[in-house]
């Protein structure tokens, strides 16, 4: 897990709505980033209607820094990205989020991420601060990230990186052995023959070859296979109305 | 960019809010999705709130398809994913979104993604439908996606392969659907009930999870679930010492 200080800061350039820096905090902390800073809120700072959108991400808006100025915001920033989905009549590489939040993890000094406000996005003179823009492909017929969404959608690209719970196939079995497997076909083939299944002669061998094809496929772990064993001994069993 | 029949569906279990099917419907179609199955929603479909919080993603709500349970929104599907980030006492392999979308680009048949209500989640049976979990690496600190947060990070990482996008399992048979899955599971119940095997009543229900999650991790095609139909059928003929 990187240092706080290693962590990108995600800085709302004139966010309006309080619900949407709770939001937005929420959606940071859940992928691991904590340092949130605010050019000029709307409605000022604190937000009383911050802390129920933030659903517990409490730790994210009491640290959050308020700035007058975009310039001041990233003041002590090295490296400064856009995220915009329009031209902004400013020349600067475009990145994917993925590709952003590769750079952030390979370079030294800090990282700030700016978010324009709701409808209007990041104005020409905060792109111009950025080094770099980062945009989210998105469906042209249909682009409508909210800013929460556009937050965890660059949180989640740098914490891939990070060494969160990562699912891991450790409880996972690995797949049975070959002999395991030769019991479980011959003992489907054992309750199969007197049943007729493999008549006519001619056609055994490939009815076999079938049926080992079939469950070898799956892979199943030494539990699954004994299972199966065990269903298969239960039909083998004498039956109630034989008793 | 896929055909709709390729892309995955997204399946809402018993979701609450009108307004988080909105925001859901939103999220999906940033990113290309526009298939949304609703299992039993609480207050019933259609509903008023969801069409303000979809932002214009009417298209989505409305071709809405609503089920009365998880096994019928998933009948006509080949892939199952169940989202989730509580273990829940099946035995699955557990994906990140980005190793099942890639999963789900590479297969023939169509894929569903499960999510949860709001608050609990998937239950252990919807889980059980599924042939993977999917896992988001999250802060194991402060794990608090909402349900559209949770469907934009899937649609997002299915939509990163869209562009490249090839057509490669053509050639192979699609797995077997749902619907015939559970009438083989249904056949080897049939056969075990009378057997006994699902003594005590007790266990009968941890029992059948078990086999049924044996039987649906192959992927079997058509055939192939045929082939073992017909294997059922064989050891459940009279023997021929009862003849």
């Amino acid at each position: 897990m990187s240092e706080p200080a290693d962590r990108p800061i995600i800085v709302l350039v004139r966010p309006q709505l309080g619900e949407n820096i709770g939001a937005v905090a929420r959606a940071m902390l859940n992928f691991g980033l904590t340092e949130l800073r605010l050019v000029a809120p709307r409605d000022g700072w604190p937000n009383p209607a911050a802390g129920p959108a933030a659903s517990g991400a409490d730790v994210v808006l009491e640290g959050a820094q308020v700035y007058s100025s975009t310039a001041e915001a990233v003041a002590d920033c090295a490296h400064i990205y856009a995220t915009t989905v329009r031209k902004r009549g400013v020349t600067r590489p475009v990145l994917t989020p993925e590709a952003a939040a590769r750079e952030i993890h390979g370079q030294a000094g800090r990282s700030a991420v700016l978010f324009g406000a709701e409808r209007s996005g990041l104005e020409t003179d905060d792109v111009a601060l950025a080094r770099a823009i980062v945009t989210v492909p998105i469906n042209p017929m249909f682009a409508s990230l909210n800013l929460a969404q556009a937050v965890i959608l660059m949180a989640y690209e740098w914490s891939k990186a990070e060494t969160l719970a990562q699912p891991t196939a450790e409880e996972l079995l690995p797949p049975a052995d070959q002999a395991e497997l030769d019991c479980l076909v011959a003992h489907f083939e054992a309750l199969l023959e007197p049943q007729g299944y493999f008549r006519p002669p001619s056609r055994a061998t490939a009815t076999r070859r079938t049926l080992r094809g079939i469950l070898t496929k799956p892979g199943w772990n030494h539990l699954e296979v004994r299972t199966l064993r065990g269903v298969l001994s239960y039909l083998g069993k004498p039956r109630p109305d034989e008793l």
